[in-house]
């Protein structure tokens, strides 16, 4: 492939250079489209064999490496300021870039809360970026398939069609919309026009000592200060002590605060623990309080039939965020949020006041805005992957890999309780294993020290990737299981090969002077 | 392709299917990978073909056409319990959604500022969905990618490297990031911990009111009140009057209020105008002001030497926000946005201390955090078009082809001001051309209602798809020509197709009783 060098900048524009080009090819001409559509055409049939083989074969390659410094500084070269051409900009990718990826489409990779990325998702959004459209409205098949996968979505998680939804980035967006919502709705004054400062008492929110990072960001940035959220105690399950939440409260508006949200947890993301749900929505009731739910993976657990007593209260939150790029395993990026009151939604967002909309026909005359249900006004077509997975594969077909990672957390949970060298760090509630090396044991700094040292070399030996966590004041190797291709020897082989390393270390830290 | 069925919920795992499987196939049994990889395989290259034929193709079909009831039907039906297979899925998005697109792909698509989706970013986009990658740092390739882009975007910019940044979904998101470092930095007071609230006196922020939605939307989200928004009246090139910004900030400040930022417009969504930047700098830098400047898609236009004067003093803002699925013709999503002060852009944003990262090697050893910088932590690999596309192009190539849409809306001008029909609405600063049919004349009423039904006309026609604006009280159609496909001829089209549907329907209406 040619560097599509086009007519030049000073030429009369593209009609040019027609004059030279075949009949057949009615775009050419144009710089950034290819010279020769053949040509392109078979590069992106390389690409997909490439990537495809790549995707079949990921388990017989590590599953990280580090990125080598002949990489590093080419990586770090100067911008190009003239083409290479695509073919060979491909070339360089596969040198340089895909040869080191983040990790997590391999069945060993347990960290953070990644997911898979299940191969009719990636090929969807592959369509999705050939369509792409701006998901703003109006009327065309995307904006169609947006609206018919939040219809899904409601659903699938047992929620009223009536509620408002809306499409994100992930569950940092949809907390920050959710919260939003509830700023505006519970505040009393017109939080929209006047802002938080107009408020006659300062409005607190309140979550668990075990809330997500992105609480704490979208309270700090909706302008309500991080002292406003209030951190309440969990139990010994990492569950939110409902009673200790009542008292907050009181004691909160007997010091002239008003509570206007308490956020509920549907899956940690230290050790998956759900809320009590039911008795947040009482307690929300009887104060008159916003239920925001953060079931960033937690949520999907709906799916599964058995696991649904342990959500017992989801659909009574005022507002969800969960995603699709955990649990249920579609690429980057796909998130959502829901909210019960639709009009409190809108008036949060919208600056389309409807009677502005005025078109009798075309794009624009169809209906309403999804910017006017968030912060996005540009949006990338994410629904596709989620409309073509669930065609694929049937809400069946996700229900039952969630069930699977759920059974493999509570086996890989049982091997550790079996094994003398191994400790359980915390109760396993759904897909989340916390636990660490004991063995002969040793001081908290200690085992500490050796446990890190066990994950690093976990980590960078390319056998497996759990991250960490710190528990009760100890580091603790953390495995999330959001990964469809993990099988059970996947974890017989985890539990090995920590047994194996800690041995070792221990033997060896005791060796040393 | 079968419908990926995979074992069953009550099987132990996906040991139970291995011995079935042929021993080359290291991941098959995971039900949502393909059961057999050639049938996936088959289906990606058919869909390669498909798509690649219809962006080569896409000038011989309409720009935009409706739904028709029988695919609207189909797209609100209920969620598909069961598997159809991905196969089955793909006939049904050929069906009822590729063929409904947005239109912006098209090469007479010129509503809002929507992007024309550059082939090579298309590619890369299936690329990054295969890699999957959360690009929230750590150390893989993505993470390099997204640093080497945001150095590219810096240097071709003229920003000095040491300048933050991080890439976003859009304007919508880079606004909301600057100007929620410009609170932080500039209020007197602990913002993240104590809130807007805390502020002793009013924190005030100015616009013109050509601003963008986005900053209105901001300014609500961060707590401060659409009243502290200041909108500042424009000059007849609808460029903020900066004598009245300056009567603006000494009123507020007689008044007890605190003004905090300035936002200046490089490409106003209206018309184009690009605000004199070099003045509101001046103006930031006497009164202790924050400078963002919303560039959207006109920052791009520093990419051409000769337009360079326009932009003069865009590297003495402070932050600055600006799209690559706009006039860099990336598919979506992909925003940025730059700050002055690293150290207050991280203050910002960060909950990782430095102190915590912690690991000695690994992944998570490497530097920082983008989600420290922004508000998403789960981000998609939106840098790898980035990355590709300046590789396969060159700044070069962007260059041409931003050049040649400049030159499209000035020839466009010229062509309708040398028409007796037709009516420039605002001067061209840039890509964007307002203007409308005025044709034997009449009221402001009979224009408007004249110039929209020509609008819906040529939009429902699937000739063209221009958007409109009100400009001084008058309905107007709008063309915002980023579209790297657009040629000369597409624009004589559009003006021959006004002025012929305009006298049309002035007859028409004349012979109405």
């Amino acid at each position: 492939m040619k560097g599509h060098e086009g007519p030049g900048a000073a030429a009369p524009g593209h009609d040019g250079g027609l004059a030279t080009e075949p009949a057949r090819e009615p775009s050419a001409g144009a710089g950034l489209d290819p010279d020769d559509w053949s040509e392109f055409r078979a590069l992106a049939h390389r690409m997909v064999d490439d990537v495809i083989e790549g995707m079949r074969t990921v388990r017989d390659r590590p599953v990280w490496q580090s990125v080598p410094a002949d990489v590093l500084a080419r990586l770090r070269e100067a911008v190009p300021e003239t083409a290479i051409g695509l073919d060979a900009a491909y070339d360089e990718f596969l040198r340089d870039i895909i040869r080191y990826p983040r990790g997590n489409t391999h069945p060993r990779f347990w960290g953070w809360v990644n997911g898979s990325g299940a191969p009719a998702g990636v090929l969807a959004d592959f369509l999705a970026s050939a369509m792409n459209p701006s998901v703003g409205g109006f009327e065309n098949a995307a904006t169609l398939v947006e609206e018919q996968v939040l219809d899904w979505l409601k659903a699938m998680l047992g929620y009223e069609r009536c509620w408002s939804a809306v499409l994100t980035s992930g569950c940092s967006m949809s907390n920050l919309v959710a919260l939003a919502v509830a700023r505006s709705a519970r505040a009393p004054v017109d939080i929209r026009r006047l802002g938080v400062a107009a408020a006659p008492r300062p409005l607190l929110a309140y979550a668990s000592t075990e809330a997500h990072s992105s609480v704490q960001k979208a309270i700090e940035l909706l302008g309500l200060g991080t002292e406003a959220l209030r951190l309440i105690p969990v139990d010994r399950s990492f569950r939110l002590d409902v009673a200790a939440l009542e008292r907050a409260i009181a004691s909160d508006r007997r010091a002239g605060g008003q509570p206007i949200v308490v956020i509920g947890n549907a899956g940690t993301v230290n050790t998956g623990a759900i809320d009590d749900l039911d008795r947040l929505a009482d307690v929300c009731t009887s104060e008159g309080l916003w239920l925001h739910v953060d079931g960033a993976f937690g949520a999907l657990a709906w799916l599964c039939p058995e696991l649904r007593p342990q959500l017992r209260g989801l659909q009574r939150a005022d507002s969800l965020a969960f995603d699709l790029h955990k649990w249920m395993y579609l690429p980057y990026d796909v998130g959502c949020v829901f909210v019960r009151d639709a009009d409190a939604h809108r008036r949060t967002f919208s600056t389309t006041p409807t009677y502005l909309s005025g078109m009798r026909a075309g794009p624009a005359s169809y209906g309403s805005s999804f910017a006017d249900l968030g912060i996005e006004l540009t949006r990338r077509f994410r629904a596709l992957k989620v409309w073509m997975a669930l065609k694929a594969h049937g809400v069946a077909g996700f229900e039952r890999s969630i069930r699977d990672n759920v059974r493999q957390a509570a086996r890989l949970a049982s091997r550790i309780e079996a094994s003398a060298d191994l400790e359980l760090a915390a109760p396993v509630a759904l897909n989340v294993v916390c636990f660490r090396f004991v063995g002969e044991g040793g001081t908290a700094e200690e085992l500490d020290r050796l446990n890190r040292e066990v994950l690093v070399r976990l980590q960078t030996s390319g056998v497996a990737m759990p991250s960490h966590s710190v528990i009760g004041g100890s580091f603790v190797i953390r495995v999330a299981i959001t990964n469809h291709r993990s099988r059970d020897d996947d974890f017989d082989a985890l539990v090995v090969d920590v047994c194996r390393l800690g041995r070792e270390l221990q033997t060896a830290y005791s060796q040393q002077p």
